[in-house]
Order: structure tokens, then sequence, then C-alpha cells
């Protein structure tokens, strides 16, 4: 709704002048590049809010995988709404197919490897929700979908710790055991804790520690491999996420370190659109 | 607001179960990589809506152009409030200094040349007030806000006006003549009427037509030279606007052909996000 | 809905407790007085939003011209329903209809003349947009929706201009020359630029400086068809505008100066509502 | 907020490219006729919701009458955004002024009388409590705020109530008091029970069935006066009120009648604005 | 619909992974205890705003007396739906219930005296209009729904009356007075006048005074009877009102004082849920 | 700030009319009942929302336990905005102090096993996040906030998992075990997967099926004994939370089975107001 009255203003007067109002049109929603789809089902909303007489027709599912020119939905119906709608039901379209496509171009890399590819809180303000279901679309898993719903414990959370400033000396794994068991008190019984480790030897701190999971963050893929193993030997249960510089040419390197996760910003913040469009013509 | 809500959700369970409630932090937001910043004060507003007692002070302002590791504001105050903040400003400034940077490109690769870069309206849905206002930080300028601020009659519109189904024999000449006058008597005084042409040929028409502007879509180079060069002839005023297959290597012989605008879809639906970061420490 | 919401409150006492829930009504909507309808669709949309059982039939439709005592629309369904939404309706219905009769009454006037009635933004808040629906029901037509669609640089602008303060000695022609050349730059390419003239000198000036409309503010009859000769003697395309002291008496002889529009704030501000009842009966 | 955002759109082109950002104004707001004031607080909620740093000073409260050319507040501050304001402020302001003035005509031509001058539920759409607010400015009484707040049994509440399309033969007298008794029990113990009567015979019916006030609905001047001459004769407690047919030629001869109120429904559906205006001048 | 989002957030994790999406639901809404129902157009409602499919057929009404182990209403359609609203459904159902069955207790205790059950201001913030409904699903009857549709004056006024400082000595019988006055002037013609009394004396005051009604607060039984019988002295028709210390034990001697009606904040800020659960299986 | 604006409306015509403008008040906020404090940060909020110029300081801290007539916090300012918040502050604050009062009778009961006071989703329809708020304070701990922040499969899920209908004769131990795996796949790697179990033996299968936590449902204390040995055999690690027919008698025995949790409903959806009250007088 929100979008459509972004784009709508006060009304479309190229449109309504223009176009008929009785003008019926037809027309299909086409793929114009190779990819994975994501955000059928609120494309056909956008039109449907507009003028529920609008007919949209799924030619395929959102996660399929369609090649350059496949149909994706047929549309039908008064021309002056699908006009109005076009837009916007694109712009939903082609951001979350963006985000699916990239999404599997990453699973696509590890598909030998029994490992997670995670998104991150690196979403765009305000679509949270559509690109972390997007991701799934593209056959990646959503980490937190926000700051209440999961425990992770970063650096700067050390730092800021009760006594933080004042035992500046003390060391990470004292400061990592007191964070665990603090987060574990305030904790929901359903929630894990995951901590951030930077070195093979805060990973195996945070393992020794309780973590149920260890975020290796910004490590090379040798030392990514070391910490691993290390951290196995200590306890096989422990989830292990790997982040910091990947690309697809690194994450297949990364996947076969043996972790369970990967989680990458750019699947949000950085996908392309996919390029989609709409061919219309009278009915 | 929504932005933050949509990231705290009920609460932040790490920051309030790690975090001393009385701790002080202080900050730098750095650029990792080379860039145009924007966003600045959306990112200061985020910290200062959850929190008054947050400190913000820019080292640089939107538009300018940083190099990497480039400090571009402090932040100080509570660290709960900053770590609760801190993904929501980032994500904001990361977004719109990315559209910024990719804006400033193509306006380094047109400048030769009296020619302005354009957004469209292929923007992120809600985000389209802030993606515009990145776009002008990187030096483009902004084609329409939406569908009640300007008239563009595309090939679409032609095909659904209102004798076009009956009359589908009928000339473009023809189409674009009374598409034109309906528009001009819909729209405001200070509207102007542009009206997109797919050849030479139909360039011609809509100059002798009476167009204010004309988007030449989708022509390769030469007939992109030659239909302005035809339009010269015929009225030097008419605004004439490039769009399609623009990209970072086409845009300068674009530019050269004499066109007065260009619009690229990609400043606001490809831009990949520019790497920004937050350093905090205890103050 | 807010409309809705703001008469209803927590809810009905009367109609609850006096009106048998099962009972059924039908009625007529009745212009009392000659006029031009303007609003069908929002009273339509005000019954139905309370109660998706009652029926509404348009007789007319908006822009209709009626007399005293002609059916509008024929109401009927749950009377407890419509006996809530009544006064609603009625109100938007009156009010519209009342900034249509009042316009109709101004194009009337001028009917004999080229020239457009046009509206202001001196409009009820909140109701801007139905407002404007009905001035274009009425036959008039419309000025800005706000201020980001279209640029009008008023006298107050000129006054603090960069150098303003400073160059108070500097003439009126560089003023207007630097304004357009600066709201030119900063304006889409789809947006002509107006400028405000209070003399036949001023209007002078602002034509050879490349406006493309210029609004002639309060002038009596007599300076404002000086003004108009001067201007089209230098250039015939310019859009002139009059406003100010502008009545049903005087609109006539400001038409005939040959002005292409007459902006008329009471259109919106000061339009008496046209006098609409509903006629119910048990069904 | 809204009204402000309704304006405002994306941003004020004409503004932010001809005014100086940092120029400082200062000004009036002046009336351009003479009449009562109302709504100063909400132009300066409009002025400093937008910027605080923009001064407001009333010179008069309102409810005062004031003169032609009377300083009604100073506005000092940015230039800038009083400028983007001031269109908002001022339609308040007018609108409310109307209202205020109108209302003091008819309270002015009844100031003999002790009878109040009541609104009606005729009001804005959106606007009910500033609109109600300013008819108490003005000299005026609030009738009910919406339908929870009071009882009033109007004539098609009677038409269908419970027996009703059953016992269309009955009486008059019977169906207003059954419908009192309805509406008591149904209603809280601090709200009267008013009821229309359009004739003589029904005032005096309505008040032998115990109704606290009575709407005299259209009747003319001699069947009103007869009309409370017989209620008073019965009991001297109700409250009457008169209502249809209120000009101010009429009003004083309706008020001598004895009524204890006159409800009017142009006091808020057909007031015209009180023109005001704001001066404006660098500081 | 904000319920709702509530309880859903960004996904119901369990039910889309562990029910299958097409599967078919049945069951019934059944009282787990003996109460009287009220909210199931609102449970309803839940069910149908999160999927238009669900069925929802009511087999009692709103204010029947049930049993414990009474099937209240049926539900029917997709698994997935019903298991994600029907927290929310249940959570209103409970809590309106169980105010309504609390009202029934109350009433039924004075059910030999003509006297009313009230509910007060102190409702849980943001249902205030269903918990007021649930009350008379009960058998109570609402007082003021909020500050705005009737006057209540307290003690805590009359301290800040006007002259309240300065004229501490004054009397109860003056300050009563005035703030009757001041109320009646200030109050629309459909309002009654309460006032609050704590003594026999301050009760005979009122009445005095001209209040139509008088709340006798905190009083004994015993000197509640005494200022009944000293206020009906003086005037019959005053409604009295009794509040404070009021239980299910209480109440009836408290009705045989002969008030009008007893208000009782526990009806709506104390009331524990009636226990009611959702039997499902497939269908 | 809804909540102000359900019991304000369009004013507060008592306050208004009796209390003098320019009134000065203080006063105290008064337990007047034995409890634990919650919301006072909210009750601050009311008053502070309606006039920043009202001073309200704290006496206790959330979470405190309170002694009959303790002053909980000292009000200060403007008469007119005290009595106009008043009731809005005190309804939060006494029903947030009422679930906090009750959590901490149960966690009182069970002070001497270590095991969680848990929530439920039953709370009131828009408070949720309050009412978890004052379950803290109380002693208590959080379970889910709503259905996307944790996963706890019910028996209702399994009924209509995806081979349901069809497969109904088979074992508890499969569907569990496809269950979890379902969900474990859909969820995030934080979050732990809880099932329920009816009895030992379905909790037995609950364990080897590979839960992190079970939910052990209505069963008497000796079967609960049962299923927890049970469990604790074959993994220790589990998460074992009892939950139905929980009151205060009952509660200490079932923490003695060694469970981790107790969840109970009545803690938000039955827990009766704490008596508090405002004391105030002019300053």
């Amino acid at each position: 709704d929100d979008a459509l009255a972004e784009d709508l203003g006060p009304g479309d007067i190229t449109t309504d002048s223009v176009v008929a109002p009785d003008a019926v049109a037809e027309g299909e929603i086409i793929a114009k590049a190779k990819g994975v789809v994501a955000g059928l089902p609120v494309a056909a909303l956008c039109f449907r809010r507009l003028d529920l007489r609008v007919g949209f027709e799924q030619d395929v599912e959102d996660g399929d995988r369609v090649s350059k020119n496949r149909v994706l939905a047929r549309v039908s119906g008064p021309a002056v709404s699908i006009l109005k709608a076009e837009r916007v039901a694109l712009n939903f379209l082609q951001r979350l197919s963006g985000v699916a496509t990239l999404t599997a171009k990453f699973a696509d890399a590890v598909a030998d490897h029994p490992v997670r590819i995670l998104d991150t809180r690196k979403t765009t303000p305000g679509l949270r929700i559509l690109e972390k279901y997007a991701v799934r679309a593209g056959g990646g898993a959503n980490h937190r979908f926000g700051l209440s719903d999961g425990v992770l414990i970063k650096d700067n959370h050390l730092k800021f710790q009760h006594e933080g400033a004042a035992a500046a000396g003390r060391e990470y794994a004292d400061a990592v055991s007191e964070a665990i068991a603090a987060a574990r008190a305030a904790a929901g019984h359903l929630q894990k804790i995951e901590i951030e480790a930077d070195t093979l030897e805060q990973a195996r701190q945070a393992a020794r520690a309780g973590a149920d999971a260890i975020l290796l963050d910004n490590m090379d893929v040798e030392a990514l491999a070391g910490a691993v193993r290390a951290v196995r030997r200590l306890n096989k249960k422990i989830f292990l996420e790997a982040s910091g510089n990947v690309s697809l040419r690194t994450v297949g390197r990364i996947a076969a370190t043996g972790v369970d996760g990967i989680s990458i910003g750019a699947l949000t913040h950085s996908a392309p659109a996919l390029d989609i469009s709409l061919d219309l013509r009278p009915a």
C-alpha cells in the first residue's frame, strides 16, 4: 500500500489522459535474464490492491530457476489499472528476484557441502521480511530477523561488558564466559547463544565457555579451517558460522573447511536487480 | 522509526544482557572503500530517535567524495543505544552511499558533455525519496518522483488510446498528436509533455506533434545520433532523453550524441552498497 | 475511514437503541438546490466501508449539472448502517459539490474565452486531492498539487535569494534571471518555471528572463490587459495567469484580457456547501 | 503533520532552489478583513513542527475580534522553513477564523436573548474537533461531537423502530415513548435524551413522553413560538432547540421565541474563509 | 490487526514447517468453565482477517450464560491459518468473557434491586471499547467512555478550582455551586453534571447546588443509606452512584440502600480470564 | 499515545471547565496494597507525553517489593495536565504491577528450586511487550514473544503434519521425529526446538527424537515426576517445561519434580490489578 501511494501520489496524469478508461489489456511478465524468481505473490498483490478486476496467473513459482525470456506470469484486465501498478509490481519483483538469484549462485557454489548460505541484518530498511523470504526462495537460510529473536554476542558487546572499561586487561576467555552466562540467563529457553571469535584461540575459548554457536569472523581460509578443526575436537555439536570476505570465488573453499553456515551481507545489500519486464497489448 | 522497529522488535537481548547499562562508547563511522557519501543525516536520525543523548558529528558532507578509510562521522554516547541503532543506521548509509557512488561514476564518465544523468522510477519500494536524494548527492538529476508530477507517454500508453484497439491500423504520427493534445489538456500548465520514440521516424513525428521532451528508448548509438540530429533540425528546444542499454562503457558515447539527459535504472535498482562500518570503543 | 471513526467514536447509541437491527431501508440522495455534483463515489465508499451490504446506485455522474430536487443516487440496505454513515457521506458530498458548483459558476462566466479556471493551494487541510478533483468536476483545471510538483517563484522567494539581503538595491530583472536559472537547474526536465510579476514592467522582465509562465498578481483589469499585450509582443507562448480580486462579477472582464488562466482561492476555501439530503423510508 | 506532508510531498523545489538556505526572515500574520480569530496555536504548530527554530508570537488570542489590517502574530526564523509551512498554517487559520467569524455574527444577532448558538455534525471530514473549537472561539456552543456522546432521536430513527414497518399506523406519541425508553436504558446515566419534533402536537407528545430536550425542526417562526409555549406549559426544564432555515436575518426572531438553543449547519459547512496573509521580509 | 501482527511477527516457523499447507481442520471453541460469553464476533474477525476461507459459526450469542464444556462456536478451514490466529482469537475471547462473567456475578447479586452495575475508566489501555462492550454483555451498563463524553467533578477538581489555592478556607458548598455552574456552561446541552461527595453533608450540598448526579464515594453502607435518604428528600430525580469497597459480598447491601448505580473498577481491571479452548482435528 | 487518545477523545470537559488553567499541583503515587511494582517509566511517559512540564520522580524502581501505603513516585506540575493523564498512567501501572505481583508470588513459592517461572502467549492484545516486561520485573522469565521467535510443536501441529490425515494410524514417535526434522530445517540455527508431550511415553519418544526442550502438558504431579526422571535418564540437557493446572498451591510440588521451567497463563491473563492511587494537592 505504501509503495503504491509513493508512486501514484494524487494520480497518474499520463494514463488518465491518454488511455481509454474502458481499454482492456493482457500481457506477460517476462524474465529478460536468467535467474531465480521471487516475489510473484507480492507483484500480484500490487495489481490487485489497486483493482480487484486485474487477473494475475503465475506461470512459475517463487524459487523456480528460469531462463531468459521465460514467461513468469500473465496479467489481464483494465489497462488503466495495470499501467498504474506496473512499476511498483516490477520494482518488488526485480529486487526480490535479484536477491534470490544471487543467493542461488552462492548456494550452487557450495552444493557439494552440507552448509547453509545465511543472510544477515544488512537488509534494505522496510523490506527485511521480504528480502529474507527471497533468500529462502534462492536456497539460502535465514539468520536472525532482528535483535530480539536470537543472541549473537559480537566483539563490540564484549568491549562494553559490565566490568568492561575497568577490566581492560582481563582475558577474552573470562569475558566470553561471563557474557554467555549473562545472555543465557536473560534469553528465552528456546534460544541458543552465538558468539563472535576472531582467532583460533578465541574460538577454542568460546567452545570451552559453552557457546551453542560460534561466528568465525574475517578469518582467511587456512585460519578458518584450523579453527573449525580445533572446535570440533572440543565439541562436535557447536554450530560454526563463517563471515567476512565471502565472494563467489571464495565461498566454495570456505564451505570445504567444514563450517555449518556462511553468512553473506551482499545477498541483501548488493544484489543487482533481475531484469524483468511487462509486455502488454490490447486484449 | 519503522526501520528501527523492524530491527529491534521487542528488544535486543544480546545488548541488554551483556552490555553494562551505563557504559559509554565513542567511535567512528568509516568508509571501507572509496566512494561518494550520502545519508549521514539519516544515520544521525537513527541514533538520535533511539536516544537523544547520542552525539553525532559529521566529518564530511553528503555528496563528498571520500577515499578508503576516511572517517565520515564520530559517534559518542550510551553504548547500549549506539549498539542497538548501529545496524539500521549503517544499512541506510551503505545503500544511499552506494547509489551516490554509482551515480558519480556515470556523472564522471560524461563530465565533458552538458548532459544530465537521470534516475528513474525503478527505486526500492518505500525508499524513493531517499534514493532520489542520493542520486542528487552523486551529481545526478531527478526524473519524475511519481506518476503525478510529470507526463511521460510511453509505447504502452499509445497502445491503449481511446480509439486504440479499433484503429490499430492508424499511424504513429496521429496517435502521438492525439496523445499529446489529451495530455496537454489534462496536465497542469506547469508540466511539460514527454513522449517515447523508438525510431528516428517516430522521434521526428513526436517533434512535429509538439512534444516538449522525447525519450529515445533502446536505440543503438548511431541511431540515437541520427535521431538527435533530425529532431534538432526541427526544433532546438526539445529536451532529448536517452534510455536503455546504458553502461559505464557506453554512457560517454551516448552523451556525445548531444542528448540532454540519460536515464539509468541501475542507479537505484542495482547499485551495490558502499562498505561502511562503525569502529567503537569504551570512552 | 478516519472520517467515519471521527463521527462514530465508540458507537451510535441512538441508532443502536432505537432502530431495529434487522430493519431494511431504502431512500434517495437528493439535491435541495441547483448545482454541480461531485463526490458520489466518495459517498458510496462511506456507506460501503461501514457495511458491504449497503447498495448505492448513482443516478447522475460527478460533473453533471442538476436541478433542485434531482435524485442523485439511491441507497438501500440495513437501516442501522445507513443511518450511521449518512452524516459523513453527506458531509463529503455537500462540500465537494459546493466546490464543483462554485467552479462551474466561474467557468460559465468565462465560457466565451479560451481560459482555464484554476484552483490554488488554499485547500482544506487533509482534503486537497478531493477538492482538486471537485474543481475538475466543475469544469476547472488544477494548479500545483503541492510544493513538489511545480515551480512558482513568488515575490517572497525573490526577497530571500542567495544575495538577497545584501543586494537589496539591485534590479528585479537581475533577481528574476538568477531565480529562473537556479530553479531551472534544480527542477526536473518536465517542469516549467512560473514567476510572479506585480507590474507591467516586471512582467516584461520576467518574459525576457525566459519564464515559461507568469503569474500576474493583484493587477486591476486595465493594468492586466496592458501586461498581457506587452508580454505577448515579446513571446506568444508564455502562459499568463491572473490572480487576486477575482469575483463572479470581474472574472469575465479578466478573461477578456487574453490571459490563459485565472486562479481563484475561493473555489476551495470559501465555497458554500451544496444542500443535499437523504430521504429514507422502510423498504 | 498530515497537512504538511500533503503540501510538501517530496520537497519544495522553488524554495530550495531560489532561497538562500541561511536567509532569516521576519514578518506578520495580518487579518485582511474584520473578523474573529481562531487557530493561532494550530498555525504556530505548523511552523514549529517543520522547524523548531521558527519563532511565533501571538499578538491577539483566539476568540478576539480584530479589525482589518490587525497584526495577529509575528513570525521569525529561517526563511526556508517559514516559506514551506506558510500555506498550511494560513489554510488552517483562514478556515477556523472563518468559522469563528460566522459564529460571532450569529451570536451577535441573538445577544439580547439567553440562547445558545449551536453547531452540528455537518463539519469538514477530518477537522471536526478544530471546527468545533472555532465555534466556541466565536461565541457558540457545541452540540454532539459524534454519534457516541449524546442521544438525538430523529424522524429517521422513529421510522425504523423495532416494530416500525409492521406498525406503520400507530401514533407518533407511542413511537416517541418507546424510543425514549429504549434510549434511556441504553444511554449512560450522564446523558440526556433529545428527540426531534416537526409539529406543535409532536412537541407536546415528546414533552409528555419525558424527553430531556426537543429539537424543533424546520418550523416557521410562528409555529415555533407556539410549540415553545406549549412545551413550557407542560415542563419548564426541557431544553428546546430550533433548527432549519436559520439565517442572519431570521435568527433574531427565532431567538425571541424563547428557545434555549439554535443549531446552524452553515457555521461549519459554509463559512467563507477569513482573508489572512503573511507579510514577510529579510530580518 | 495490531494484535495479530504482535503475535505473528515475521511468521510462524512451527506451523509453516510442521503443518501441511493444504491440511484442512475443523474444531470447536469450548468454554472450560461456566460463565458469560463475550467477544465471539471479535474472535471471528481474528480468524477471517488472516484468511477469508476460515469458517466461523457461532453456537451461542454474546451475553449468553454457558455451562462448562459448552460449545461456543465451530471453526473450519485451512489448518495453517486457524493455528496461526488461534491464540489471538482466544486471548480476546477469554478476556472479554472474563469481564462479562464477573459483571454478571455482580448483576446477579443485585437482581432484586433497580440498580445499574457500572464500569469505570479503569480499563486495559487500548481495549476500552471492547471491555465496555463486554460489561454490557454481562448485564452491566457503561459509565463514561472517556473524559469528553460526560462531566464528573471529583474531589481533585474542586481542589484546583480557579480560586482554589487562595480560597482554601471557603465552604464545599460554594466550591460545588461554582464548579457545577462552570461545567454546565461548558458542557453540551445533552450532558448531565455529576459530582463526587464523600459525606452526607456534601451530598446534601451537591443536591442543593443542582447536580444531576452524585457519586457517593467510599462511604460505608450505613453512611451511604443516610446520604441516599437525605438526597431523596431534597430531590427525587438525582441519579445516585456508589463506588468504593464494592465486592460480591457487599454489593447486595449497597444496592439495598436505594442507589441508582454502583460502579466497580474490578469489572475491567481485575476480572480473571474465562478458560476457553479450541479443540481441533483434521477435517 | 493511543491510550491517551482513547481516554481524552476531543477533550476533558470537566477539567477544562472546573480547574484553573494555571493551577499547579503536586502529589504522590501510592501503593494501596502490598506488591511488586512495574510500569513506572510507562506512567512517567503518560504524563510527559501530554505535557513536558510535568515532573515525575520515582521513589522505587520497577521490580521493587513495596508495602502498603508506600510512595512509588512524586508528580508535580500543571494540575490540568496531571488530572488528564492520571487515569491512563494509573491503568498501566496497576495492570503491570498486578502482573509483577502475581509473578512474584509464584517465584517465591518455588524459591528453593532452580526453576524458571515462565509466561505464555496468553497476554492482553496490544500489551504483550509490556506484560512480558512485568513478568521479568516480578522475577519470572519470558517464553516466546510470538510465533516467529521460537519453535514449539504442539499436539495440534502433529495432527496436521504433511501426511497427517492419511497416516492417522502411525506412531507418535514417527510424527515427532519428522516434525522435529522439518522444524530444524526451517528454523534459524539459533533456535531450539520444543515439543509437547502429554504422557511419559511421549516424553521419552520426544527425547529420543532429539528435541531440545519438551513441554509436559497437563500431567498430574506424579506423572510429571516420572516423565522428568525418564527423560533425564536419556538426556540430561533437555529443557523440561511443565504447564497446565498450575496454582500457587501446586507450583511448589511441580517445581520439586525437577522441571526447568513452569509456564503459567494466569500471570498475564488473570492477574488482578494492584491497587495504586494518586494523592494530589495544590502546590
